[in-house]
């Protein structure tokens, strides 16, 4: 809303399932006609949940190239068309259709078998996992535009309800519907007015894993997490210390914590430690979903990776209100496709 | 197959429709782990028919920006895994769900609406739309992975059965399924050996018209066809007139016709001419579908536009055989999406 251009030249458009919950294909031209440009480059992006990164990265490779000016990176969901069960059934397509969703694996019980790894392997219960929740539900209570404003106790999440177990309802993400959008553009497009309020991209690295968790030699390490966050590191010429604030990939409590461990942000097997012992909030020592995150901001899924980058690109350029971590610098958001399988890492710098 | 490559940085998909004809999304992460290559980038693009173009542009612009070395596009389509009935509501997907498709028109539908409104506009009958398609079957006759190897009479064409008044059988291009691929590196990458084979990028653009056909001003002119293919032109240093051969979206008849009008290659409303004269064969003035097209290789819909490019680079290096267009210098290549909503137009340029 704020970048005031008249027209772009690409279009870049993040979404999971148009297709299958709307009907509507080439979401691409189709936005373009409704927003009035009816001539740019128009694209859709899909790597399941981590489609709206994938936009993102798709509008930054475009700018680098010198083939494209102004491009507009954006990302949509609209998942209230469809009933649960079918929604269900569409999550399940990001996951491996011939050799897990047909032994009857949703996405959730994908995660539901990664949790119950964790808590064996790593000698957790279930309530350790609570800080993660606490932090999103605190954070989303002074964002606006949070899904959720309700405060989550410890004892609120001790006595949620399972969904799928060890999974709770204070575990998981909510779905729903919801939009996100920036404009990337080369540094000299901005007049001297607008320079003040640009965000650099110090680092865009993408990798994969395989689709199938049990094709993984260790299903708690999260290899397209690590491998693009390192790529990312290195592209920013910083190491994970720098980073001020990091908007993850809080599908399920579980995922949060894989996510910090791959990242290195917490040694492996202990990143419910950083949750219980505060280091998770925004004056702690690395924030995190710091307006609510997918736990209490909300997960359109195939516009979260959006959502993310929006997210961090407030907090860089001191926008984010009561949310607001103070001095951030250097912020970065992590964009989960599968489960794992197609992980996208961001990292933006305020170098003003 | 001839590229002797060990790994790739980055995989770019162009699909349409696996989220409904197969269940399965995230398919980059999906084709990535099934060829073996666990850590790579991996996203899908999707512009309806014209996904298989975006793929490989995708590409271009990854590796023009210096961020990506070694970038495979890859494009796929399994459309034998749904019934007929539900093909026709997949492919529907591309037009507008609620301004077009909730009126009961399919695609052929819409298809049929414009060649109707063409063969009024300027005056033609039906029959002399012929020679695109005998053209089409006559070079698919010596390309061995064509779909039809069955030559086509002024009469067959005549007498085919009608499937959307004035569409007949005849006119429209064959669905099934298909996958193509290309390998796309820096020039500096290739070993001196293997540089006498590649084939230069000369232009790659896209653009956009209404996703909607009632919503142009001209149903009759594919604009986003003319400025993709102007500023292809343009990046390229060429007209028109230097193009050697085009392989053109003719998934029906009428589409071959507005797309050599839209590129320059007719004046407005004379394509059919083009083929009655015989300037469209491998020998003629300017050669099109030469192996065969959408009509006779096949149309697997969010493959075909790498179809065209692998056939395009197969002209360039004097590889197409039977179909070899003599001392071909540019070739160019269309990928339609939708009823000329998304439109990707590339050049490429033997310049050894």
């Amino acid at each position: 809303m704020d970048a005031n251009i008249r027209d772009f030249d690409s279009l870049f458009i993040g979404n999971m399932m148009s297709a299958s919950a709307n009907q509507q294909q080439n979401i691409g031209a189709y936005i373009a006609d409704w927003v009035g440009s009816r001539s740019s480059e128009s694209i859709r992006l899909e790597s399941a949940c981590s489609s709206g990164s994938a936009a993102f990265r798709a509008a930054v490779l475009a700018v680098a190239s010198n083939q494209v000016e102004v491009a507009v990176a954006a990302a949509v969901e609209k998942m209230t068309d469809s009933p649960g069960v079918e929604i269900t059934a569409n999550l399940a397509t990001a996951a491996d259709a011939d050799w897990e969703v047909s032994q009857g694996v949703s996405f959730i019980a994908l995660n539901a078998l990664l949790m119950q790894r964790y808590l064996h392997e790593y000698k957790w219960d279930h309530s350790n996992f609570a800080g993660f929740s606490i932090n999103a539900h605190k954070n989303a209570m002074t964002n606006p535009y949070a899904r959720f404003h309700s405060k989550l106790s410890q004892e609120q999440f001790d006595r949620s309800p399972v969904l799928c177990n060890p999974i709770t309802l204070m575990d998981a993400s909510p779905i729903g519907d919801g939009a996100a959008a920036v404009v990337v553009v080369p540094y000299d497009f901005l007049h001297p007015t607008q320079q003040h309020k640009y965000i650099a991209v110090a680092g865009s690295a993408a990798a994969s894993d395989t689709i199938a968790v049990h094709s993984r030699k260790d299903p708690l390490w999260l290899s397209a997490a690590e491998r693009s966050a390192k790529d990312a590191y290195a592209q920013a010429g910083i190491s994970v210390k720098d980073i001020d604030l990091f908007e993850y990939h809080d599908a399920f409590t579980v995922m949060a914590a894989l996510s910090l461990e791959a990242c290195g942000f917490a040694p492996r097997g202990k990143a419910p430690l950083l949750a219980m012992e505060g280091h998770l909030t925004i004056e702690g020592q690395i924030p995190v979903a710091t307006m609510g995150g997918l736990k209490a901001r909300g997960h359109p899924v195939g516009a979260t990776g959006m959502y993310q980058i929006v997210e961090v690109i407030q907090q860089l350029r001191g926008e984010a209100g009561k949310n607001q971590v103070d001095g951030a610098v250097y912020g970065m958001a992590q964009n989960i496709g599968g489960s794992g399988s197609n992980i996208i890492t961001h990292i933006f710098h305020n170098d003003n």
